[in-house]
């Protein structure tokens, strides 16, 4: 399925060195490299794992997103002269030159990364990624790589949530370039919601750089630009079979006095404008007729404007799309609009109007996404800006990236609030299935550990707090993470958003239905291993015995 | 003040056209402009307006900001020819295929603009920008100036909330690189919340394109990375003023026992690994000591050990920072921290301690930080990370973009939700203040209405439901916006971030306080000339008694 990083990726890979040069990230990274350098310490091998404490939105899953970004940031890592010179102007003034020196010769060679697939259902706690290599080097990199996972990924859940709130069948649409955090969040946000279940974007450099099907016709800026009937031009049309032109003006307004009669509306209650605009739009694009509805009434207007340049193009044998609603509401207004499409189908004997599509956009959130799907509507394809782009009931994931392990000895971090302190040294990861295939647990365990195996019951400790040890007996498993970066080269091809969606939507497939409840989810089980539990035990231990260099010496 | 745009800008204006190219756009921008184009409309004059409808997180203001991006997209505004074959592969195929060479030809020499000042107080409703042009292209600027403006206001409008909350002495630092929109998000971030009123940025590209001051020195996992006194090296370090170096670790050794004795507590409570941090620290950056002392136990371990390494490079003439607190109830622990700070001092007789910095980083938020502030605390820095750049409490802006008048006539989109009605005409604004200064009114005037003179009463129409005319008699008058664009040339200097920063805060600082209450601000006065009011009346009245274009016929 991949395709192989030069065939999809350069576009994308040119943009990501513009967008994330390594100088991207905190300044205490610089002065900590710096410390461990000056320590002799920056080629220790070290390792970093990557996770978030909890699942977003209240929810109980997520999705990993970002990690071809991350890919790519790391194969581009490498220090301007001018990053350089920036540098020096800004670390303390008695650091060591030759320290810019050994920035200037800094790459990500000696990297190494595994990590779970994107677009993969994750939970809390599990390390995501694990980044190995020199000390100093793999301390760089924790800004930039939180950056390109933690926004990607809440906007991909996100954009999981309204698919399950929006049933399977229903067309979705993201629209939020405008609320974005400016370009690269806008962009950031096409790629990944379209990776998390959604369909089109409104997004054109999105569809250009990622491939992801767009769409849109037309605001209502259009549709007050116009006033008069004077101002459509020309005003003929040729049949879709080809032959003549005809007066498609004079066409449409005797289907307008039909659709008037026929619907009882006023023919004074047209707006003259709006029905130049759609005459307008649609002689321009015949094909592709789906104008917004709603700019100043749709019962007294802009229905009945749709209907009759839609009667006409259809007589032309072309065959119009739809409508958008975009103010009010939504359902009651879907369906007096299909209604409306249904009476004119009986009347006119035009088949066509049965298969419009009614395209709904109104500052749709996932629980307004919820109760329209709960209540009649006859909307198609409903498009979201604000809400899914900016994740707004919780948007930020917090992500964190920890040091577990180095030159071979596990680090935590001990915290006096329990739920921070860190899991020590090397993992795999493991999925456990049940024997229907669905995900039972994920299981964290030491590197050097042997993997559970299957129908061998195995005893770990969930967790959480006050979570009991349990034992489990998997029907299958499998290894979360595979190697995507060794040595500072791509092992794996990359994916296209195309591939990951697919990767999404398989994964969240297999998932219990319990744990994807919006509201209210069963928990989805998390535990480490006899011996990771063994491991934590024994470094609070050491700790709470203290250490006594001081007294012995 | 303003500085040319060829000497500062030169990077900013690289790295804009990479990161907005002409693309970034919704789709139906280009399908408008090919209707506009097909019914030869395209070249028409047009003046869109771009505004908010409610100031953001319930405040009683907002500032506008993001104006020098959007000059500057607008002087690359160009399609390269692979821009303009994606958008052939996407737009119908009956698209005249002349429409291609015309964008091919398009830029934005044809357009202008009157806007605000980047980082002025502004307020709901109040056109911040004017653009003009022909029609086609004008629409085809709509979302990338949204993009621009939106984010860039939002949390400029954010920061100075949390400077109003943090009070003008204590430092504010941007840490929100990490959970940001992406890498973008978080550029973007950084600059306009310098602006918005903090004083750091932790986010180096940040403090090299933009000039901010950065900050930084470690984080956790720089302390967990040591376990022990052995991976300290070297352990000497030569005195400030030159001279032999001695051995550092076994003099911080030796004040560490004192400090603990000093504050009862025990040394065994202290994690080596911690101490051997903040002395490779210390021995790397002698003169930039300030590390983070909670990654175990403030009391029983960071804290002593910072005040023995402070301690030690104070004997060497050193003069420590601080220290950093990330965790728990940071106002409870800086006040023990500094009495202990005060306790050293006295004790040892070292003055330096009286003046360490306390930085304070803990999820803070408006709220959290409005607590601090009213409770007893030592803390001299802040700084904020996810809700800053994320504005948590409403993490979009909503402005609009607004077509206002096509070849001389005005438009106005009527909603059957009043307050989604736009207001008709080309306009000219007004700030009236009031005989200290202060501003009283914005009012919104047509262009060609002339201005109001001073100590003249005027009648005017205040914005919003049931509010009744009324008489003002302006003490000053100001014009709110300036030519700030003029047929494809920037015509005022662009202002550096710095600049920006010390507009926004004069103009915060010329507010009357209850307009600046973070909670239930006095509303600010917008109104509309009593001609605007009257054209609105005028196209209303229009609109009630419908067009009659289809009886005529």
């Amino acid at each position: 399925m991949a395709t192989p990083l030069n065939e999809t990726c350069a576009t994308l890979e040119r943009s990501l060195r513009e967008r994330v040069p390594p100088l991207l990230t905190d300044l205490y990274q610089f002065t900590m490299a710096y410390a461990y350098w000056r320590a002799g310490r920056h080629n220790e091998p070290a390792v970093f794992e990557l996770f978030f404490r909890d699942n977003p939105f209240g929810g109980g899953f997520s999705l990993f997103a970002g990690l071809s970004d991350c890919l790519l940031f790391l194969l581009n890592f490498r220090f301007t002269s001018e990053d350089v010179e920036y540098l020096r102007s800004v670390l303390p003034v008695d650091t060591d030159p030759d320290f810019f020196t050994y920035l200037k010769g800094l790459d990500c060679s000696a990297v190494s990364i595994s990590a779970v697939a994107e677009g993969t259902v994750v939970f809390a706690r599990v390390p995501l990624m694990e980044v190995s290599g020199p000390l100093a080097v793999v301390q760089l990199l924790e800004t930039s790589l939180l950056c390109l996972v933690n926004y990607s990924s809440l906007v991909c859940t996100n954009a999981a949530r309204f698919r399950l709130a929006a049933g399977p069948e229903r067309r979705l649409l993201e629209m939020g370039l405008r609320r974005a955090q400016g370009p690269d969040g806008g962009l950031t946000a096409s790629r990944y919601t379209h990776i998390g279940g959604f369909d089109l974007t409104s997004n054109a450099l999105a569809g250009h750089l990622f491939g992801i099907p767009v769409a849109g016709t037309m605001a209502h800026s259009y549709v007050t630009s116009f006033s008069s009937l004077e101002e459509v031009w020309p005003q003929i049309l040729a049949p879709c079979g080809g032959g003549d032109p005809i007066d498609f003006m004079c066409l449409v307004k005797g289907w307008l006095g039909h659709v008037c009669q026929l619907l009882g509306a006023k023919p004074q209650g047209v707006r003259e404008g709006e029905l130049a605009a759609f005459l307008s739009y649609a002689i321009a694009y015949p094909r592709n007729f789906l104008p917004v509805i709603d700019s100043y009434s749709v019962g007294c207007s802009g229905l009945l404007c749709f209907c009759a340049v839609a009667l006409a193009l259809c007589e032309l044998k072309y065959q119009p799309l739809g409508v958008r609603l975009d103010s009010g509401d939504l359902c009651r207004q879907s369906v007096e609009v299909r209604h409306a499409f249904r009476e004119c189908s009986k009347r006119f004997s035009v088949p066509a109007f049965e298969s419009f599509i009614i395209v709904g956009t109104n500052s749709v959130s996932e629980q307004s996404l919820v109760e329209l799907s709960k209540r009649d509507n006859e909307i198609d394809v409903v498009g979201v800006g604000t809400h899914l782009v900016t994740c707004t009931s919780q948007p930020s994931l917090g992500c964190v990236y920890k040091l577990v392990e180095v030159c071979g000895r596990p680090r935590m971090k001990l915290s006096e609030d329990p739920e921070k302190s860190t899991l020590p040294g090397r993992k795999a990861i493991y999925r456990l299935l049940d024997t229907e295939g669905h995900p039972q647990m994920d299981l964290i365990c030491l590197s050097e550990e042997p993997a559970p195996k299957v129908g061998v019951p195995l005893n770990c400790h969930p967790l959480g707090l006050d979570k009991a040890a349990l034992s489990i007996m998997p029907a299958k498993v499998t290894s979360l993470r595979s190697d995507v970066f060794s040595y500072g080269k791509i092992t794996l091809p990359l994916c296209s958003a195309t591939e990951s969606r697919v990767c999404a939507q398989s994964s969240l497939q297999a998932l219990y239905p319990h744990h994807k409840r919006l509201q209210e989810p069963e928990p989805y089980r998390v535990a480490v291993s006899e011996r990771v539990h063994s491991l934590v035990s024994d470094i609070k231990m050491g700790n709470s015995k203290g250490s006594n260099f001081l007294l012995s010496n």
